[in-house]
C-alpha cells in the first residue's frame, strides 16, 4: 500500500471526505515532490474516493510531474487566488465534500478562514496525528536513506575535528566543514553548529570570531540530508588535555547518553528513555546543567515526533528513529552535549551514527 | 517611538487588550532576539497598557537578555505547557485581556484553538496588516544594513562569476560563493541557486551535477544576510559568446528590469511597476515565457510584504524595500533573470545591488 492510499483508507474508515495536506514535509512524504513554496499556495488535496490533486505555483508545476507525482496537477499564478483554483477543482470532481480533515499544528488561521469562508457547512478535522503516526514508523527504503544521511554525519564531525587549529575561528571550522559536504553535493540539515570553550556552554549558542584556544572543549551540531532525509549529530571534542571537572562531565553526559541508548527497544516509552539519561546525569551531581528534554523524532524534518522528554507517555515501535542528545552545560566550566541518531529495531536499537564517543583530545 | 510603543499605541486606538506575536522574524523585528524556535513557544505578549513580556525555551533566557530585551522573559521548560506559562504571566498583570490580536498569517488553528479553550470569551482580530504595515516601511538603521546586505549580495556574485570554469559543476561554483561569504563571517539569506545551460530555464530549479559547458548561459540566485536583514539578487551570465536569440533575450529583461526601475518612485503602485516590465517582455515576443510576478518585499523576511504583482493596487511610499526580477525562461533556448533590490526614496529610487547589468561573457 502507497503512504497515500493507506491515508485514504483512513479517511474512508474515519468517514472525512477529504484531507488538505500543506505542510512542505508533508507534501514531500506524500508526493516525493520537495519544495518550499514561501507564502505560496502548495498543497495536496486526498479524497477518500476519488484521485488526490497537487496544486502548486504554476511554475513549479514541471517539477511535480519530474518528481513522480502521478495524478493531477493544479498550477496557479501569483495574479490569481489559489483557493478559488482549489474551490474549482473540488467541484470537478462531484464527490462529497462535508468533512474536511486539515494539518491543525501547520495551517494558519488566514488559511483556516479562506476555506472556511468558501465551505461555510464543512466539519473540521485533525489530520496531523495520523500523519505523524505514519511518519514516525520508517520503512525499509526510509532507513536506508537515514543511514546514508548519518554517515555523512559522521564524516562532517571529522571533517571538523581534522580543521581545529589554534587561532582559528568557530566559524572557519564551520565553512570547512560545510564545504566538504557540499563539495560532495549534499546540503546540511539545518545551521550547523561550532562552539569553543565558553561559547559550548550555551547549548543554542550561535558560532562566530571566537578563536580557538588550547584547552577549549568544541562542540559541533549539525546534521546532513540525504534524499530529503535529515541525520543530526553532536559531538564535543577536546583541544589539549581537558581539566579535572571537564572530564567527570564528558563520561557523565557519555553514560547518560550510553544509557539511554542500551534501553531502547520496542515497547520502551519516550520518558523512561528521558529518565534514564536525566537520573545518570543527576547522580553525578549535574542534574541542574542538564537543561532540555532527551532528543527528538528524526526524518524528512529535523525535529519531528516523538518528543522524547520526561512526560511523554508514548511507547515506542519496530522503526521509529529519533535522537538521543543529554547534555551539561555549566557556565565557566563546561558544555558537553553528546547526541546519536537511532532507530528501533525488532528486537532493540541500531545506532545510525558511528563517530567515536571516546573523549576526542586533539 | 519605538516599533514596540507604536504597537502599543496602535492597541490603545484600536481598543484591543493585547497582541500576540509569534513569527520569528516580527518577535526579531521587536525584540532584537533572533531565533527559530521550531514546535516549542516563542512569542511576544504586547499589551495596550501594560509593559510586553517575551516567552521563550528556557535555555534561551540569557540570548534574549543578551539581544537587548528590557522586558520581562519568561521560560518555559520542554516538560510544561507554554500555554499555562503565558496564562499564568497574564493574570499576573491585572490588565484587561477581553480583545486578542493574533497574526493570523503564521499562527496555527491548533495554537489558535489552544488561546480559545484557555480564554473563551476573548474577540480575536488580526495584527497582520499593521505590522507588515510598520515592517514595509524601513527606517534609516534598516537601510544601512540592507546596503550592507547587498553589498555582499554584489560581492557573492563576483566570487561566482570568477569561479566558473569548463567542468566544474554547479555545485562546486555555489560552494565556492557561500564558502567565501562564510568566511566573511556572513549567512546566506536562502540555499544559493546557480543553474547553468538548460537548467537555467527552470526559474525554480536545483543546482546539482551539471556541468558547465561553453555556451551555457549561468543563472545566479543569491542573497546574504547582515545583522538580520536580508539581500536577494539574480544575474545570468554567459560562458563563451551567445547566440543571437539569447542576446536577445537578455537585452529584453534588462530593459524590463530597468524600465521598472525607472517608474520606482513615492505614489507609484506595485501593480503599475508589474505592468511595465511585463509590457517591455511582451513587446519582445516573450510575455508567455515570463511566468512569475515582478518582485517581492525584502527586510528581516526574503519575501515579505508588498508583493509586486500585476493585481496588486498597493501605493508604495518611501523607505519601502522590495525587488524587481523579470525573467524569461524558454525551454532549450535561455533561462535569463535579473533580479535587484530597490529602496523608494523621497524623490524616486536607490539600488542597492549595483553588479553590471552589462551581459558579462566569460
Amino acid at each position: 500500500m502507497t503512504k497515500l492510499n493507506e491515508l485514504q483508507a483512513y479517511l474512508l474508515a474515519h468517514n472525512i471526505d477529504a484531507a488538505f495536506i500543506t505542510t512542505p514535509d508533508n507534501v514531500f512524504y506524500f508526493s516525493g515532490f520537495n519544495s518550499d513554496p514561501h507564502e505560496r499556495l502548495l498543497g495536496i488535496m486526498v479524497f477518500k474516493d476519488s484521485e488526490p490533486f497537487l496544486i502548486c505555483p504554476k511554475m513549479e508545476m514541471p517539477d511535480v510531474v519530474a518528481a513522480g507525482w502521478k495524478y493531477e496537477v493544479v498550477g496557479h499564478e501569483d495574479t490569481e487566488n489559489a483557493w478559488d483554483v482549489v474551490a474549482k477543482t473540488v467541484a470537478s470532481r462531484k464527490t462529497a465534500f462535508n468533512t474536511l480533515a486539515i494539518e491543525k499544528s501547520h495551517l494558519t488561521v488566514e488559511r483556516y478562514e479562506a476555506i472556511k469562508e468558501r465551505y461555510e457547512n464543512v466539519t473540521f478535522k485533525g489530520i496531523d496525528e495520523k500523519i505523524n503516526e505514519m511518519r514516525i514508523c520508517k520503512g525499509k527504503e526510509e532507513l536506508v536513506k537515514m543511514r546514508k544521511a548519518a554517515e555523512l554525519a559522521d564524516y562532517a564531525i571529522q571533517v571538523g575535528c581534522d580543521a581545529i587549529a589554534e587561532g582559528k575561528t568557530e566559524m572557519d571550522i564551520l565553512n570547512e566543514i560545510e564545504s566538504a559536504i557540499k563539495a560532495k553535493g549534499y546540503a546540511m540539515s539545518f545551521d550547523t553548529m561550532v562552539l569553543a570553550g565558553e561559547k559550548a556552554a550555551s547549548p543554542h549558542g550561535t558560532p562566530g570570531d571566537r578563536k580557538i584556544q588550547h584547552g577549549d572543549l568544541i562542540l559541533f551540531d549539525l546534521g546532513v540530508i540525504y534524499e530529503g532525509y535529515c541525520s543530526d549529530i553532536t559531538r564535543t571534542v577536546a583541544f589539549g588535555q581537558p581539566g579535572e571537572e571537564q572530564i567527570k562531565i564528558y563520561n557523565t553526559v557519555r553514560a547518560a547518553n550510553e544509557n539511554a541508548i542500551a534501553a531502547v527497544k520496542p515497547g520502551v516509552r519516550a520518558m523512561d528513555l528521558d529518565k534514564i539519561a536525566r537520573d545518570t546525569i543527576s547522580a553525578a551531581g549535574y542534574g541542574e546543567y542538564f537543561t532540555h528534554r532527551l532528543g527528538h523524532g528524526l526524518g524528512i524534518s529535523v525535529h519531528e515526533f516523538p518528543s522524547i522528554n520526561g512526560t511523554n507517555e508514548m511507547v515506542l515501535n519496530e522503526g521509529t528513529v529519533f535522537t538521543i542528545e543529554p547534555g551539561v552545560y555549566k557556565t565557566n566550566v563546561a558544555g558537553v552535549r553528546i547526541e546519536d541518531d537511532v532507530v528501533v529495531t525488532n528486537t532493540g536499537v541500531e545506532i545510525l551514527t558511528k563517530f567515536t564517543k571516546e573523549l576526542v583530545i586533539l
